[in-house]
């Protein structure tokens, strides 16, 4: 593809992907770990895919807890790319804060925004569909991604796409963005054809987000514009982050989603460009599993093959670099060894692991969770 | 019960364990790890039991890789009562050794050989069994004591009972040994009710062994009474061994039961003490669960309890001190934390355990085996 000209890319860097515990802890959560087994970890790899197209115009938000890992991942971007929440309050705030600073520092900008703890195995295909979503945003639509469904997933939300945008070949109209579904109307989504994944994949021009903000929360997109307007919050590194500290405590937990796309696409200005490059948000164990080849002993490993012996298994295992891993006679199980705490289970129960972290959290263990 | 006169109990340590990798190792095997989880090991729990009938004439016989070892887990012993084979030559040579220094030491001893490395839950009938045997063995039979079958084993060799003896009661005349058996077979005798298993207990005048053994094997019992007439190799902890270290290599590998304890049922002068005293020899991993009570959740404990976490699973879990497991969504499952390696399985397939040892010993990991 290529450079596409004030093209910004906004990383949110948050989320502790619980249900990979004890791999993701709140102190080393999933963005900052290798999990495809590549070298590089999930946030590198979103950057990695981001600065063909955006050059140096990358922003990463992340919470002050994580800004000096985050840092030290990516060297290649300039210090002040990395902007530090001074506590999570949800994906508007997040992105609200990036639109913020880009619209006074570009006019020009259109900025996407792309979680840091996704994959995307087809990069072209990727770079494709921004593209024609960045040139949608020009025209001020509020344009998301939308995945090709691959199963009927009750995890993600969905967006049903309408008739095509006059002009741009591929980018159509938001009919609705639809909830979480059940199964049997996930199954029928499916099958329906015209219902795409929603995956947190906004393309707009920052003053456009913010007014469509600024429509049903006024105070929430004038607060946003005052900490981008007091020049000592745009230096994430500032240890007194000035109007940033002082109001973000009081900006509402608002997912992006309700706060900005839904309105927008009920006001016909959301736009959809479906998508289809082997996208995973690697929700869980039995995700991963999926993402990594199989050896020959029918076990997926992340870490080192070397230090796993199975026989009459399969599943995953997540190797630590002390310790040989033997697994014999067990199907679909999941071995996640790590320093300080070991699971084992299956990828039928991977979702259960947030419920132990959980239960780690209120018997004391805040440590290991 | 109370002590026995001249009553010496002999106590091999040998074995590996090699079905309970990753705990025992052959540098740290089975009889040296406490597998009860009462703070004693397996060998310590042995002479426990064998003190108060024997006092100080207690004779260990390990390797020498061992020996240090069970010097400093039996501080309560003589230097001189822990015998180091210069390497393993079967029972019948380590038992024959003991036997051959008995002699010399005490014209009335009477010998009672047991492993180092199984359990027994009620030392009060043990103690009990081993009075009869000795009562027998001091009018020169070869006594054995037979555990009470409680299911159908392959794993052991039996013995059939034969009348009683006179003047003994509970005492029975061998009516003859049995290979391990069918399952089949092993089921038949569990009904037929007159066979007991064979758990190596050996009681017998050291001379009686010696002389049984000289009868098809003259040259192994000479070399065992000659070791003994060389004051050298009475000394342990000597490094130059005299005798023992010259002659050993020659010893032909035999069990004690083929050599020993067949013949001496064919000439009618072996007797058995049908014993019921809660006996396990801790083969694998499934047998250890069956002795470990299971926690509120479910799962069978060695270590901490505190350090496991279990969800919807039952089975056995061997903690490490650095670590949390958490299991979730497995029944029957055999979770084994060490420092270097991990053991992940069912009880099911605990037997195949050793065949995992000995892929990583030809597979150059012979630090892990």
């Amino acid at each position: 593809m290529g450079v596409i000209e004030h093209f910004w890319a906004v990383v949110p860097a948050g989320g502790a992907g619980t249900r990979l515990w004890p791999l993701s802890r709140r102190a080393h959560p999933k963005f900052l770990h290798d999990l495809t087994g590549g070298g590089r970890s999930l946030l590198q790899a979103t950057v990695d895919r981001l600065v063909p197209l955006a050059q140096d115009r990358v922003l990463v938000v992340t919470g002050r807890l994580h800004r000096d890992a985050v840092v030290a991942q990516l060297p290649e971007l300039p210090p002040d790319a990395v902007l530090a929440e001074p506590a999570p309050r949800d994906s508007m705030a997040a992105i609200g804060l990036a639109a913020a600073l880009l619209e006074v520092r570009d006019p020009e900008a259109v900025m996407g925004s792309f979680a840091a703890d996704h994959v995307i195995a087809d990069s072209a295909a990727f770079a494709d569909c921004v593209a024609r979503a960045v040139a949608a945003a020009r025209e001020d639509w509020l344009v998301t991604i939308g995945i090709d469904p691959t199963y009927p997933a009750t995890g993600f939300g969905y967006i049903q796409l309408g008739t095509e945008l006059e002009g741009h070949r591929g980018v159509h109209r938001v009919a609705r963005f639809v909830e979480k579904p059940t199964v049997e109307v996930a199954t029928a989504y499916l099958a329906a054809g015209d219902q795409r994944w929603n995956a947190g994949m906004f393309v707009v021009r920052p003053g456009v987000l913010l007014d469509l903000l600024a429509r049903n929360h006024p105070d929430f997109a004038a607060a946003l514009r005052a900490i981008a307007a007091d020049p000592v919050s745009l230096d994430a590194g500032s240890l007194d982050a000035g109007s940033l500290d002082a109001v973000w405590p009081s900006l509402p937990r608002m997912a992006i989603d309700h706060a900005v796309a839904e309105p927008a696409a009920d006001l016909g200005r959301g736009a959809v460009v479906p998508g289809s490059f082997g996208w995973d948000d690697i929700g869980d164990f039995a995700n991963l599993r999926t993402l990594l080849p199989a050896g020959e002993d029918g076990v997926a490993v992340l870490g080192d093959p070397q230090r796993v012996r199975a026989i009459d298994a399969s599943g995953l295992v997540v190797t630590h670099p002390d310790r040989v891993v033997a697994v014999i006679g067990l199907d679909d199980v999941v071995v996640v060894d790590t320093g300080d705490a070991l699971l084992v289970t299956t990828t039928d129960r991977a979702q259960d692991v947030k419920a132990l972290v959980e239960s780690l959290h209120e018997t004391g263990h805040r440590d290991l969770a």
